[in-house]
């Protein structure tokens, strides 16, 4: 201890590096710093580093952030440190800050190590004052350009800094506009901007208290404190919470020297990706504006031109920047999202990082590099989104259903799928109308970073402006959330709730549907078809998985119909098929309505006869949809109540149709009525008090198994016993399988052996804590996630609705932990039952059938659950590719 | 395993020796062998040792019961080793098996380790055969009692042996009572007995297909297999089930020389307690009948004098019997009940077992023998049997009103308590009605091993003959059971379902009260008062008890008056305080409706408003009861709509009262209504929804407490939050609890600190399983192993009943895991979270308030659990003086 203390001391003594240089004098930061540069800084040190022109500049790390949130103030000997890299940034450019002749500007911008689009400030043309903006204006010869970058700063640096509402300056300009006549900005001459700046710094002072700072580090040091101040806005901590980004110290700030597309037609400014981001395509694709300062393209303000355009404008930035596009690519091996300026010709890069993309995007870049040699297949594995590839397996509009439907018009493909819903106008709404159940479509003129929670809840969202690049897209992409935007026939008037689209007014009552893939925008619900088929990049990638992945992934199917998809989807079997479906169908619920209300055992005897039959019928289509392939077939789960109706009038009709008196349906109804259903007489407790059920579902499965057997289809069924909470329950009814196996070979004369695994889920705690017994009398366990949850946690899914929002809002739980597993609490009973299961009978099998079985991180849970993890996953259909790719991953991360 | 396998085979190859002979030539048994000897085997052997005049004979172990059963017949050579020692006795006592002059005869009993009265089968006056009646007749120059004896063994070993049914030996009785005009069997002579021989013969070969065996050796052999037979028999496994008597292998049978009570008027049977096991007093307590048969005794078919009256018939062997009764107890240091046999003035000692009493008497006895220093106080508090106080504390008629009482008849005083029903005139009528909720008293001429689940199931039991010692008395006492035997007059119909006392008709719909303590049988029902304090002998023991015991007992306690009574019974604080019961009463109830009810947060805190004043009282009131003790309150813990009515009428009413119209409230309850309310919206889920009612609460017990400073009360609250599921939780909650305690000391201007722990329950799998993380933030757990069970199984408490019983029935559970901790899953979870708890929070208070914290079972296993232990069991008022007394035997087990 006496040795230790000195030392921590020495360390904290010594003082840490807070602002990180990047120029062509020197490079302090590295690629591999995202976390202390955030994901901006460390690549604008790597580009620097790399030769792509990158306007010089530094970077203050994100733990200088942490100690500002912590202590509310820059830590000292900051400023000292910016004031370094200041002068070493004069000497490089040959410019003085502040300066009245040709004053170095530097923009100040956020940038965590996780990109958060669109939800940090930024402050541009930093630097300029009443004294430094005539130095600009003279250095430019352009004292248009000067005035407007100083208006500009003015603006921005009242609202960002010192929140001052956006819209007083508004008004400020609209008076200066009325004065000169002109209804766009830009036809505001050079001394009317001069005078609006005058008005703009009384604006300020009257909103302020205080003068405009004509001291430029003032407005330094104030945009750095605003800058870290944003991490903790409300906005922020929202889109970290719905992204789930977590443990970040907080965000970077990089102030730069500051270029301009806006100093006349040979100028100008784009985003670009180097692939398609939309379907992955090898092409470079984006937008650029001429004449343009950046923020403009990313809001959608104006419409901008693709990118392709590029060389009839400017041939020779064009080249340059084709070459950036291939450089980047090999530098980083990965699809690019890029920012640049083009300042009276000269080509600079602004950002770049990783490109968000759609699924297909993310499979077909992944499958081409590994062609290209750019990544091996493991990379190309663990790149991709597995949650993503449901936007592959989305549905999208049935083209014959789509011809008949009403177009109304045509915006940009923004982000694939395709939805129906009732326009919702703002971000409120549509949160509100979600919440309640409908499904909407936001619907607005452009979405800002403010609006995320309301296109989180819509099922799509369509926009009147803005481009591929705009907010809309970027954060619908990221999500796979449909979206149509720059939709420019329509006209919104959020405040009425209407939207008028070529002739045709639409309410918060019409529905209308939105295709992501195409741009287009229909009137009414058109009826959506489901992809059946795996082809092309996404069958290369999931074959790729498949020779990766240790688990193996089935799905809970219960009708031939959707084993066959699934098998389709790649499942290599059934864990989880529900006979109690089975029941409910028009021919079937009859007969076991009558077993249910039957008052003997010989009456229930003769209702099971009657479904047998049907049984055996679904079993055998099972069976032939899955030949070769296990089937998990779970014995009858949910208590009989279920069956028979609660209304008087549907308590009539069943009466009439049995020749029953009503009250008797009524009587049997309210004798088995149960105050906690869930917790009540269901699963293999109906088992165990009526045996006749068991045994004729056993049957149904062994005649179905042989009659398959004698047409020569591999039938291969488990046997699952639901809801076991003592061994001693598996133990009476394995034996009472086991006899029925035995009855119905002999009644069939069947001689060959019949093997047939049986085995119970682990979905009660005690199960869970008691496996090694209960693994003495199981061939196999099936975790059922979903009612280990419930009772693990005393939760309802029923009920829980009411509570469970507001536990994730308040951060008690860290998510829903039906979506995905809790690990601490229920995974531990998981992990408990796997060790305890498998020391006392080595080499059982062991699965998950709880909708768990789908979910990306619950399946890296249980591939290394227990210290092995589990052998299978299973999910429903849709998600079998996402579990297969998600099951490689897990592979993959657990080797290292 | 070479070497093993040869000493296994030569192991099993060692003859077992399977006969223990006891008498004056040798005693082979010893009184530690009773789980091979049974307990009267190893008794016998152990009275023959210690020089009581006991009738010599054998015992056959249990394990060849075992052996038996497992193979159904005798294990080979066993035949041979009983004819060795058949042999012996015909040495010792100088007679032959089935000699025809003065032959030896036997009795051959059953004997279990564990004493079970009456249930297993006798045959009596084994050896007799028309050869061998004929010189009994000779050598005690008694026909009639020859006869009668041969009579006897064909009725009773056609019966027992060879299920002839009982009621065609009568009908023979009949008509020979007939032919010689007699009513009663005594009255019949030698030459009527002789004939009723010859016509029993006849009834035993017409019903059995062969003549009643003339070998007395096959007599012998095929009793010894009816023996072995009868341990499993149904009334058997019943009295086993019933009372939790388990892992035995069978039970013994002792083959004993017969002494005959019924050889005249110098003759007699008797039964004795060497103390009274009513109440404990050191008094020699028994019956004897002169000239009759054991069995007679017992049977209760003829009412015996009481033993007092011995001296008068026979002073010798009143004073030999009195002797022996001291021998006994300074030999076993125990109370003994014995049975005994005189045969013509020769005193015969045929059992001792360590007599069942009252709980009044075992506490009596336990004190008395540790004044007379025949044990320690250890053995005295380890010897009672916790449960049986509650005999102690059981209600009592209340004086005043049993005096207005309509008196119908006195019996015997056969097991104390006080309880009314209707009368019941069936064991199986007794058990259908109590299922269906109906108190009844079981009212029978005289109960039989048959009846004893009816017995179990009634209030109380009433029978017209028998004595205090009769099979009705043993086993109502044995269970605490209220019991008034032998009320003579009392004429009962049992096929009509009717009886007659006094010219009084009673129907099954007369309620009748019995008091088991006097004896009186009265008509309608009379208030119970319920015993307040704890004096005397139980004092004493429980005095002992508790400084012997580390775990203290606390009382669930949630008004004044109960706290102050379980103080009086010894409680050291209050474990749990519900505080929702205190929102149901008539004052309060409207304004926790408005709570409810109210649209928003200001309607929802004035509301609340009005509700504090109330809780403040209340919580004062059980301070001042409890002060200078711990009393934890749980915050609230139902869901809400619980507090509303669910009938239209009782909302319409409430609508009234409330001013809102009906609809408003049946809204209300339908939104709040849940599918599964015991995993729904409750316990600390509504405060974290509703942080106000928490608030409220805090405020009130804090208000409350420092109002009881100020009156110089040693107030100790400690909060307790229910439902804790997730660490996350109980921080909010603690954090909130910790802030509003500060807001009321500072309004009350309240200086001195005030040390309230925060804590909460385990009941939720969840928390048990990371009480590590839980404990971080909670001054004490208290398991709550009500929902703890319901949650870890996975039943609903108010729906289990419809498997539970099957699930008991089947043995796929030992016992109601309700009733007492289920040790192997719930107890897992509970040491689970001891373990981390504990780990986490070294010192941490742990405590059980669940139902199970007055369960003696239980008890023990908490004083284990997780290493070393609870620090607290907590449970309703009448259970702490049991708890306490088992927490000091758990203490004393633990130590060894």
């Amino acid at each position: 201890m006496t040795t230790t203390a000195p030392r921590k001391a020495r360390t904290s003594s010594r003082k840490k590096k807070r602002c990180f240089y990047f120029g062509a004098r020197k490079t302090d930061g590295k690629a591999s710093q995202k976390i202390l540069l955030g994901g901006k800084g460390a690549n604008l040190a790597d580009m620097t580093s790399i030769g792509l022109p990158v306007p010089p500049g530094f970077t203050i790390t994100t733990e200088t952030c942490a100690d500002f949130s912590r202590t509310g103030k820059l830590p000292a000997g900051l400023m000292d440190e910016v004031k370094r890299n200041v002068t070493l940034l004069e000497k490089e450019l040959g410019k003085k800050f502040g300066s009245s002749s040709d004053p170095l500007l530097f923009s100040v911008r956020s940038g965590a190590a996780v990109s958060m689009p669109g939800m940090m400030d930024t402050v541009l043309n930093l630097g300029l004052t009443d004294k430094a903006v005539r130095g600009l204006a003279d250095a430019t010869s352009n004292p248009r350009f000067a005035w407007d970058a100083y208006r500009r700063l003015i603006n921005m640096f009242g609202n960002v800094v010192m929140g001052v509402s956006h819209e007083k300056f508004e008004r400020a300009f609209d008076i200066i506009k009325k004065k000169y006549r002109v209804e766009l900005d830009t036809d505001v001459p050079a001394e009317g901007l001069e005078k609006l700046c005058t008005a703009y710094k009384a604006v300020y002072r009257k909103a302020v208290g205080s003068v405009f700072p004509q001291d430029p580090m003032k407005q330094l040091q104030h945009s750095i404190e605003a800058v870290f101040s944003s991490w903790e806005k409300d906005t922020a901590i929202s889109y970290r919470r719905i992204n789930e980004i977590k443990g970040l110290a907080g965000t970077a700030v990089n102030v730069q020297s500051m270029v301009y597309g806006n100093m006349g037609e040979d100028s100008g400014t784009g985003v670009a990706f180097t692939r398609n981001p939309s379907t992955g395509k090898n092409e470079f694709y984006g937008e650029f504006l001429i004449n343009a300062q950046g923020e403009d393209v990313v809001a959608g303000i104006r419409t901008p031109e693709p990118i392709a355009g590029m060389g009839k404008w400017n041939a020779k930035v064009w080249k340059q920047l084709q070459a950036v596009r291939s450089k980047l690519e090999k530098h980083y091996h990965e699809m690019q999202d890029i920012e640049f300026t083009i300042e009276r010709g000269r080509l600079f890069m602004l950002q770049t990082r990783t490109g968000k993309r759609t699924g297909a995007a993310a499979v077909k870049i992944a499958v081409d590099m590994v062609k290209e040699r750019l990544i091996n297949r493991d990379v190309a594995l663990a790149r991709i989104p597995a949650n993503d590839l449901t936007q592959m397996l989305l549905p999208s509009f049935d083209p014959a259903m789509k011809k008949k439907a009403k177009f109304l018009c045509k915006g940009l493909p923004a982000s694939p799928g395709a939805s129906s819903g009732c326009p919702a106008f703002s971000a409120e709404e549509a949160v509100e109308r979600a919440a309640a159940g409908e499904s909407v479509i936001l619907v607005r003129k452009e979405t800002s970073p403010e609006d995320v929670d309301g296109m989180h809840s819509a099922a799509g969202i369509l926009t009147s402006t803005g481009g591929m690049t705009s907010h809309a897209a970027v954060v619908a992409r990221g999500w796979g959330k449909c979206c149509v935007a720059g939709a420019g026939e329509l006209h919104i008037d959020a405040r009425k709730g209407v939207a008028v689209v070529n002739g045709k007014r639409l309410t918060r009552k019409d529905v209308i549907s939105i295709d992501g893939a195409t741009g287009e925008v229909m009137h009414g619900e058109v009826k959506r078809n489901v992809p059946k088929k795996i082809s092309g990049d996404l069958a290369t990638v999931l074959k790729w998985a498949d020779a990766r992945a240790r688990m193996k992934v089935r799905t809970n199917a219960d009708a031939p119909v959707d084993a066959k998809r699934a098998r389709d989807f790649g499942a290599v079997g059934i864990g989880l098929c529900r006979t109690e479906h089975m029941f409910f169908q028009e021919d079937r619920i009859g007969a076991m309505r009558q077993m249910i209300l039957a008052e003997d055992l010989p009456a229930r005897e003769k209702a099971l006869k009657k479904l047998l039959p049907f049984q055996r019928r679904d079993f055998e289509g099972i069976f032939k949809a899955m030949k070769g392939c296990p089937v998990t077939i779970r014995l009858l789960d949910p208590p009989l109540h279920e069956f028979l109706p609660h209304e008087a009038k549907a308590q009539r009709e069943v009466a009439r149709q049995l020749n029953l008196k009503p009250a008797q349906i009524a009587r049997r109804v309210e004798q088995l009525h149960e105050m906690n259903p869930m917790l009540g007489h269901r699963g293999c407790r109906l088992a165990v008090t009526y045996p006749e059920i068991l045994r004729m579902q056993v049957r149904a499965i062994v005649e179905a198994m042989i009659s398959c057997k004698k047409k020569r289809i591999d039938a291969r069924p488990e046997i699952m016993i639901p809801l076991i909470g003592t061994c001693e329950e598996l133990q009476i009814l394995r034996a009472l399988t086991e006899e029925t196996i035995q009855e119905v070979r002999k009644a069939k004369k069947y001689t060959a052996k019949l093997n047939i695994p049986i085995g119970t889920m682990i979905e009660i705690p005690r199960a869970a804590i008691t496996a090694d017994e209960v693994a003495d009398v199981a061939d196999f366990f099936s975790f059922g996630t979903n009612d280990l949850t419930q009772m693990a946690f005393g939760y309802s899914r029923d009920d829980a609705g009411v509570f469970l929002p507001e536990y994730v809002e308040q951060g008690i739980l860290e998510r829903d932990p039906f979506e995905s597993i809790d690990q601490d609490g229920v995974g531990q009973l998981v992990d408990i039952a796997v060790r305890k299961g498998r020391t006392s009978r080595p080499g059982i099998k062991l699965g998950v059938c709880g909708e768990h079985g789908g979910d990306p991180l619950s399946i890296e849970f249980f591939n290394t659950v227990g210290g092995c993890g589990l052998d299978y996953v299973s999910c429903s259909p849709f998600r079998v590719p996402i579990a297969r790719l998600v099951a490689a991953q897990a592979s993959l991360a657990a080797k290292g």
